[in-house]
């Protein structure tokens, strides 16, 4: 397509980040341009942005990040067939190789060789962005923008949600954060029949409660097991969705699991956590999911339909609307703990 | 206990059945008097009052008949340690051998030997009712007597709607007389985008609609095989619930059903029916599940989660209440196809 | 690659076939050619070769047919990375879209696009065979050729067995044809605990129990139903493996299937098969499959894996080897009944 | 039935055991005695031997102890239904409450109130012991007492194989001991691609390949992740079963299994182990199965299948036979790491 576009730059290696106006990408023939419509901030954003550990030992700057987008199709590959220009998109932002054991087994979730959108290669916080085809996922013309962005980390809640039986079960979402929050809203959507929302953070434990919460705990005020062993007359939780990946937290789960119940784990901890493997994991018959982005694209499918379905709702889930220009003001935000999802218009 | 109680006896090999004083039940240490506070009709009952061949051929009169009720726990046998006198609580109509195969290794709502309450041994139609202890579900005291009556019928909805995937899938009802709206109702609370109700009754077609149908056929006046393939792009239902038990609704089932999909059949067709295996099943690539009872206790407690979380309301089928003098009335409307569920009171 | 080669042609639209000469097939930059070491008759080829009502309705002569093979990479396209020129292959025979629902959620072995080798592009009866990159299967170089061939029906049959579980089940195979008692093979190598096969032919059920089958039933001379229940204490089979595609063998099947059980069906009635719904599929509980092709490709993996392990030896299945030339003596023995596999060299 | 018997007593808070004459067991009306036939010793019967903290916290002397048994019924209670004098049986030794939401659910092998035999209550080192009927397995009168008495630890070793696929998959077996020797031998006969038997005693190791492992390890020799990789081409194992409860092994068997894998754990860790979760679960998209006890009785049902089929011969794996007079031999040569299964005959 050629031309100039504005796109927010991992500029160095260090804090913050720059608007610049750089070249529009060009693509394969089994490409796809995309126009950006919107972006959310995703938490890796936030570190890329702040240049914690992580980033450092992963991002080479300058590069354009951020992951989750929804857009336009602008240009096609030679070679495209699945989507024409005009039709709206969102994108999985795992790019799999399709040759490891796992992609060629229904497994590519967990490919070997994932590359990841705004992290490997540049990311969608720009006017365009360069995406292969088969990572598209078409949607619906009257799916806003704004929720179709955050479609991407949904499918991760729903994959979380999802990964086992819900339908009738008292559930625990330990953490609270946007995507802990959705998965709230999925289990609501998918028949969970009590959800106890956990978290630290009482802004986000509102925000727990609107999105469907029958029960909140705030664990730095009351003990999260002994409630809700209290609450399930001593037999524990079905099933606990592990959100924050902090070892106590962890560990609570682990505690206020049923006999025979399922802990489905999205959360990273930063450091190898000691687990009760006897009594919490072998003597309690648990069963454990490690759970890493979409299946594709089951999952897609799947959010799509709770989407459509009207049963998930998440726009009390977006609470700030900006330019991408206002990008600083967007990640004070993400920082501040007082925000729930923040959308980017490029 | 002792003394005499109100019961309504299939007194006779024919059709009708009438009000008659006999003596309260009798029970053995491990079984439960239960005072029977709310009954409703179920389409057994009907063919056992207008006594039809399967009647004819299974039930042996006078008998009490009568099997979905809830009450109140009046005596309890001496070995009995799950309930106590005053508790609340509804009953698995199916009374398992627990020797055969199927008992022994948790599929035992396939016991070989299953009795069930009301068509092998006498039922709940009645003030009183005899259940053996372990066949007994304890309700909330908060649950309406009505609404804990029909979990029972509300179970088998749930079996069906649960026995695969259902979250995010498009879903075809085909039936609605009760247990096909209670479907409606449950694939509703648990996540299904499109739930596409058919019948050719259009008072059950407005019941499934206000239960929850995103969609609804009538059969007698439009190809639903047709319509469900339009709605989905020429894909298909990914999921078919089969409440109708009739072949032609049965067939078109499987011609509605996308490659890969789950058709769950709980209706009953009186004589064997045609099916084109080869395209219907093997080039699709289907999954059938054959729906009898509920898995025990397992569907009884995802059904009390459901009815719990709220989102299952069943309230708008609960569309006549009696007394139980009032039998013959009942068992009209329930001919009539203009009823939902209809309850006695003993 | 350029030049001619050998091919056995359908050439007409009549029984037959002949050997030509023709040009070896040009590759797409995503495409492979392969120089083919062995191929095998399925039925499929016999009916195309002797020209049945489906044949005349599909393919459309002149064509190489042939679906089954193994070889050696020769050329590959310019955008190709998975295999390399001397790679040893074999193909899955399904081209499918990529795009439709199915494919899209891991289901694409139910494509709806699909396209299948020898039947609807040139086959592999010759000295080169053109294939899609992703369709090939990279074999050990130790895999003899013409085992290396059957992997394809094999998929077919472990597909069926493992379709639900097996270790420890008592299993009934109906229908002994070359999938069938590989299917008895690989029922054996997973821990199935009683085999028994079912034919009417006593050659193919000797070749049942020499793949490992641990009681077999000639139905043309004793009822397999009685004798399945005999044998089970009245339980019957827990799974059944429908191989056959006759109408009254699918019965005996049902009726032979445990309350609970599996029934996965493989085999292809030509027509409409009358099922007992209601005894022998709801109240039995009863898990059908539909089973179409291979799990793409965790089949081939847990294919590939069966024959390492050493457990499924489908050498006593391969009775007759020849030369391409020879491919009248080939498909006469198909016919008689009196054949494993037929492999044929180019 | 009165009398005495010999029995092999824990008669105090110390290390030891003696024989001693006590009373025959009388039984209730649900209870069955049976006459013992052999006895095998376990890991656990080895703690209580020697009185480490766990068994001087649980076990109350002076005790029968002893649990795996087999016997033939020589008096059934009033109510007993399921076994006659003279059958052959082995017991599952896990009595559950009937009564908690997992025995309402299908899972009562995790019951919230098990109460275990040989610890919780008078064990089977005896000539005759007393068990509750719904607890009892019929065995073939042609099974051997040995290979019947060992039914219990090879079904731990068949719900650890079984509690996910299996065939055709990399398995590797951490631990050695008899369980782990068991599950070599069960994924053996349920179609595992690889076995890769791992362990620090070359005399275990011995016994895992002569059961079936096709790759052995000896961890204090070589490092079993790195040799794991190599074997899989860098993609690890599909299946990891932990059978070691040792930290540093189970942490070696998160990093050799492949993405996706799945981890069943059995053995039991004295004290919390640390664990990645971030790279070896949820990056992994592991599942991780904690498995206790049986599936009642779905695991014996499986487990008896796998004997009859004969592709399980645990014969190789019952090292020693010895009265229970010469019960300290036979610890001592559990102590020794130096045996099998050893059986003891009153």
């Amino acid at each position: 397509m050629g031309g100039t576009m504005k796109a927010l730059v991992k500029h160095h290696e260090g804090p913050g980040a720059e608007i610049r106006t750089v070249e529009i990408p060009s693509i394969k023939e089994n490409e796809v341009l995309i126009q950006v419509k919107a972006t959310t901030i995703c938490g890796t954003d936030l570190h890329i942005y702040e240049w914690d550990d992580w980033a450092s030992s992963r991002i080479r700057p300058p590069m354009i990040f951020g992951h989750e987008f929804s857009g336009v199709v602008a240009e096609v590959g030679s070679q495209v067939t699945n989507v024409q220009v005009g039709d709206h998109v969102s994108a999985e932002t795992h790019i799999v190789c399709n040759e490891c054991s796992q992609c060629m087994t229904g497994k590519n979730h967990v490919c070997r060789r994932t590359e990841i959108l705004g992290v490997d290669r540049p990311g969608c916080f720009a006017e365009y962005v360069a995406m292969p085809a088969e990572n598209l996922w078409k949607n619906s013309k009257e799916l806003p923008f704004d929720i179709a962005s955050i479609q991407e980390p949904l499918g991760n809640a729903v994959h979380t949600v999802l990964s086992g039986p819900i339908a009738g079960k008292t559930t625990a979402v330990i953490g609270c954060g946007p995507i802990g929050v959705m998965a709230v809203a999925v289990a609501k959507a998918t028949g969970a029949s009590r959800i106890i929302a956990i978290d630290i953070n009482d802004y986000r434990i509102e925000l727990a409660k609107s999105l469907g919460a029958t029960h909140t705990i705030n664990s730095s005020k009351e003990d999260p097991v002994q409630k809700v062993l209290e609450l399930t007359d001593g037999d524990g939780a079905e099933v606990v969705l592990e959100m924050s990946g902090h070892p106590v937290a962890i560990n609570q789960g682990f505690k206020m699991l049923a006999n025979g119940g399922r802990v489905s784990m999205l959360g990273l901890p930063t450091s190898p956590v000691e687990l009760d493997i006897t009594n919490d994991i072998v003597f309690k018959g648990a069963t454990i999911h490690g759970i890493t982005g979409r299946v594709l694209f089951e999952t897609w499918r799947q959010t799509a339909g709770l989407l459509q379905s009207g049963q998930v709702d998440l726009n009390p889930l977006i609470t700030h609307r900006l330019s991408l220009d206002e990008f600083e003001k967007g990640f004070e935000l993400m920082k501040s703990g007082k925000s729930g999802k923040v959308v980017l218009i490029p």
